[in-house]
């Protein structure tokens, strides 16, 4: 029975390789992968949060300061943005990393951002602790091919519409091409029902965890795209086994200029982080039944 | 931000009507439906359990015993199964409702089966305690309006391709009939993604605490349809607010006639009924900078 | 290389037999189905037309005598009408299908008209020549059941989430049961792409070819649910392979009392029919080089 | 009433601008996209052809030589492929371009190869007449922006998730940017139903020829991966109203490198081009009734 988090069952060591992703189905004990002080993959879950887009200095640097009192590790914002359309805010690009550095190093967070170029990996590297891959570059094989070269651990995201097969056999190209600190991140998947944003696919997560070694978290943000649910959402991650979460918060998630719908307030990220370490419901009890037995 | 097990949380009024469901969408206290002395919707979470399909006598009396003392506090069973293709197993019919009737009585568990077909559900009804919309008749209209009609309690599962809204419309089928003892039953839904048996939706589960005053509990087992995902699957849904779970156990899985791969044991439910009670994983804290702060 | 349509291609019976539909997938010519004097599955493709729902006599009476005009050789048209919510329009049931009955007699056309519950099988193969089972039904099996033992064609549509092999495995119960006359219709199915209503299937209308003997058409009118697209993917049907075609057709679509947008006027069924017969667009040639080889 | 191919239909001007792809859906006449001597857009249909991969000097000839003689005008071949294992073949790169360009000049057929990485671009330009963007790069904007200032017509697959709308508005990353020459290509989207390799939406070619003024061909290859189902495929992609095909065709499919299973051998290809000039199957027609009328 798995209980993925807890120690012991981190030694499982008797599963099968698959032929398609064989270092990522490795039979060895869970792979830890560290940014800088922190650990993915280890005892306990790692809380990623920060703005969608960094908008401003001040935007970030407010969001980290919050965030980091309400216990998040690490930072997270993008400075390079893969927009659906060509005329949706892009992105503050180097700017952007700059002020994601500053706050990181303010904080004592780590921070990661997406790299969506070839082209643009060694600056983003330059600022960056961990480099997040897209779900619509899962499959950019030109740019994993580059990342498996780089010595920066990846934040590896499953695509909307890949098969845990296909998300593995990716991860297999950072692998292979030498990159070991890869971190899967499940954010939800494209299904017939659009009632929400995305599907968020949380039993793949603890599937995850049996068919590899490799550690993962869950983006509960964009897998819902609605803000009240998120911190359920974000409880039942931790339940199933995940690594971590990453979270969307803004100072002002209205006038945010990306995901404004699915972005917490400074506040609502402080509750749902209590939220996390609240006792799970009880069990109705057959009193009457249970003394005679 | 949702906690939707949370007593005061249950006060929440200030839902919108849906025009399509608004007896469903109604704004007022969370519904309690009760089965005899078992509530769904209250405080606690309710767990049911025992086999696919009804087999024979001692196979449903030893569920039973073992179950109960493992925790749960109804019993599942089938008798009419709807089956794929017509040469599979059929179910035994009256034989499996006496069966289930004389299990529920000798260990204090109401029953719950499903009924297939207009023409059994007085039959039906006169063995279970409550009946069972399967996911392939979720939009059986002609069956939903005779079940509306009848003075027991529904377990009405979503079908594989229903979105929210056409789930909640067909509940009101139920609702407007006249029968208000309806508990939704999310038992994962298709996408493209078939490793899995279903996609198993559990965000959706969060926000139909927020649309409609209903109970809703979770299928883990036909969600997955794997043995080793389950207890996690199950604490999850117990994390992000399901008033309850129902879950497939069997003496010897592998021989069942039906869902063998995804019936627990009598060991594997006793050990899913202590990981629902187990605390939640802790968050990964930056020590060195909480005291910097 | 596949051309269904064509006489000798019809001979086939290297087929393999599936043991999940034996008697679907015979290795026999394809199967003739015989609705009074029109044939499904012979060297010509046989279309439907008619409304969605009945409304009133004058409504059916005038669409029947202009399909009829266009070249429609059978009338549909709802009598009981499965609606995704309950305060929808639910059909003028037996008066709907007197009304059929009178237009079919009057132009010569056969009728088929859905069937919803088990309880109205016998009136409505009273007055129907051929009965409907919808996509919401297709794993109703109770209702199957009782279908495999009545003396009338059945037109079987396909549901909206069902693989090709749960099809046939259903339609395999009525051929199990003795209804041999079964006719296939694939009528879109649910994807993650809501920009039409489903999304039409064509490619599996030829796979169905392959597996089964039995006769199938295409609904374009639900399988995209928009005017604009009926007459060009009725076409596509037809090049594909498919045996017929069901047309939903309303004197004034804009006042339907349901299915509004994908009801085609009678002038736009004239055209479609026109366009049925038309050629095909010619292929580029490289005329300077054909000369050359 | 839509029939795409015809002249007359050409000059619509009425569409309704989208915010979100303003130049792909401006109200202007069929935009023409030249490839050489070749036409998208126009009154005929364009056949390309050829292998998935190029394998070999020898192989890429016959099949150019057999191609041309049974009516293709343009080659296809793949150089870099995306591949889902990095343990699969992953193409020839530059002794491909070279194999591709030797076959396109000796038969007279422009090249189409597919271009997977931004640093490419250059390379691949050097050599095909015109480059395409896979379905798993479909929102790679990185590439797109690089493509949009490429003087080189763009062969645009559609991605395997993407709703219409994300597809046009990628579209018009290109357009954006400056280049005009885009032809749409329709291969396929993954739905629940895995039966075949891909669900090919032919609906949503005639929806893409109301919505924009950029030419669309349609891969049946991949949409199916059944090579007997290509040639009916094919003959309804044109039904609907497609501006070309594009075919995988190997001297020996069972040995190809790549998709063995969807490649058409030369006389596959042969028959496929004679059932593309077939007339389309003839009504049924009530001959009695038709003289009364």
């Amino acid at each position: 029975m798995l209980d993925s988090w807890n120690y012991k069952e981190k030694n499982i060591v008797q599963r099968d390789i698959n032929p398609k992703y064989p270092l990522a189905s490795k039979p060895k004990k869970a792979t830890i992968v560290k940014v800088k002080n922190i650990a993915f993959g280890g005892n306990e879950a790692v809380v990623i949060a920060g703005p969608c887009s960094v908008e401003s200095r001040e935007q970030v640097l407010s969001t980290a300061e919050s965030v980091k009192k309400s216990g998040a590790v690490m930072l997270r914002g993008g400075a390079y943005k893969p927009r659906t359309c060509p005329y949706d805010f892009q992105g503050l690009g180097i700017d952007a990393l700059e002020i994601l550095r500053e706050a990181g190093d303010k904080y004592d967070l780590p921070i990661v951002t997406e790299v969506m170029s070839e082209e643009d990996i060694e600056i983003v590297s330059d600022y960056a602790d961990m480099l997040q891959v897209g779900a619509r570059n899962m499959q950019n094989f030109a740019l994993l091919k580059k990342l498996s070269k780089v010595n920066k651990p990846i934040l590896f995201k499953r695509s909307v519409s890949a098969t845990i097969k296909e998300w593995l056999s990716a991860a297999e190209y950072l692998l292979h091409g030498g990159n070991e600190n890869v971190v899967l991140c499940e954010r939800g998947i494209r299904s017939f029902d659009n009632t929400l944003r995305n599907t968020l696919d949380l039993a793949s997560v603890a599937l995850i965890k049996e068919l590899t070694h490799l550690p993962i978290i869950v983006d509960p943000s964009h897998a819902t795209g609605k803000r009240s649910l998120i911190s359920a959402t974000s409880k039942a991650a931790i339940a199933i086994g995940a690594d971590g979460l990453i979270i969307e918060v803004h100072p002002t998630p209205s006038r945010a200029l990306s995901d404004s719908e699915q972005q917490l307030t400074f506040k609502g990220f402080a509750e749902l982080m209590q939220n996390l370490q609240s006792p799970l419901r009880p069990l109705y009890k057959n009193k009457k039944t249970v003394v005679m037995m």
